[in-house]
């Protein structure tokens, strides 16, 4: 697997994929660029290099193969193996997340659920144990979990990455309001629902 | 009110203003560009374009005023009077978004509520009186609601967004996987939960 992209083409390739499931699913067996452009709000020069740079070519007349574009950015995205993942913080917003990600995701399954709270931590939580969030340094190399779900108060959160990053993550979706700081090779991928709702409301007055 | 930012702007003094909370709250009187570019991964001339934008000035001795600034940011982002939010959705995710939202954001509030599920149609959630969605168009203008919270599924999420806009609604953060298309002037903002877990799976493979 080659990773000299970006994250923003890996981002827009996970785009991609999204569209043309749904366009595979209505019957498309043939798109061009500029039709996977206006679905994912690009433009059909940056969809040919995405593409382009996984090996993925279509043809003038034609535009792409939508299975076999399809096969090739799922070779790309996906590891070979179902990844495990950590889930850390089981409050509401955890749970919720959990509750969402079940079923969705057949490429990433949540194996391990971390807690601070005893009243959860000797419990199944959708089937999965919840462990005392001291446990991960040891349980996440164990089970070979690189990535790393993140559902903590924000006052907590910069703690619980720096033992994530410790126990051998090396990605991680962070749903706390805050900025973390990771070492260089570590993936941080921010959900700033506070920053993206200031941001609408703003807009919602223009 | 000007609103001739753009959206990189608004979200990043939404960011400044968090870390100047916090800053503020550590004890900081003053504080340089650079020390909030550092807090805010931007940099100081960044940093300064965007005070700058919004009036705010600090000096080369001292840099900028942490109250002074805060008052600036929040004049400038924030509407005079506590805005009203709708929330579409109620399953677990619309839940655990209204559990989260309670207390966190003094000038949004959540007023309306709107399911399509009959057993949710007629209760209160957190106290919020939740209504069937085809009363969105009437309700949202006469509550003077701007700005909506999506948490439908996936597959309704489009048909919503056009009953939202009709019902004068300019202001959105979707939950839904899905790209949502909006008339020019309304404002989408899209929390992409799928795509987030697919680009942090594949870095933390690298």
């Amino acid at each position: 697997m080659s990773v000299h992209v970006s994250e923003r083409s890996v981002r827009r390739l996970s785009l991609y994929r999204r569209f043309l499931l749904h366009a595979q699913a209505s019957g498309s067996c043939y798109l061009f660029s500029h039709d996977i452009a206006t679905a994912t709000r690009t433009s059909a020069a940056q969809v040919r290099r995405d593409l382009m740079a996984i090996s993925s070519s279509g043809t003038a007349s034609r535009g792409y193969h939508v299975a076999d574009l399809l096969k090739s950015i799922s070779h790309f995205l996906d590891a070979p193996a179902p990844q495990h993942v950590a889930l850390i913080g089981l409050g509401n917003l955890g749970r919720a997340v959990f509750a969402y990600f079940v079923g969705r995701h057949p490429n990433l399954r949540i194996t391990l659920t971390f807690d601070i709270d005893p009243a959860k931590t000797c419990r199944l939580i959708n089937g999965c144990p919840c462990h005392n969030i001291h446990e991960l340094n040891d349980l996440c190399p164990t089970h070979g979990i690189r990535m790393a779900i993140l559902t903590v108060p924000a006052t907590e959160a910069q703690t619980v990455t720096d033992m994530l990053v410790r126990g051998g993550i090396r990605g991680i979706v962070n749903f706390a309001p805050v900025t973390l700081y990771v070492p260089v090779g570590v993936f941080v991928e921010t959900m700033d629902f506070s920053i993206s709702l200031e941001t609408a409301a703003f807009f919602s007055r223009a």
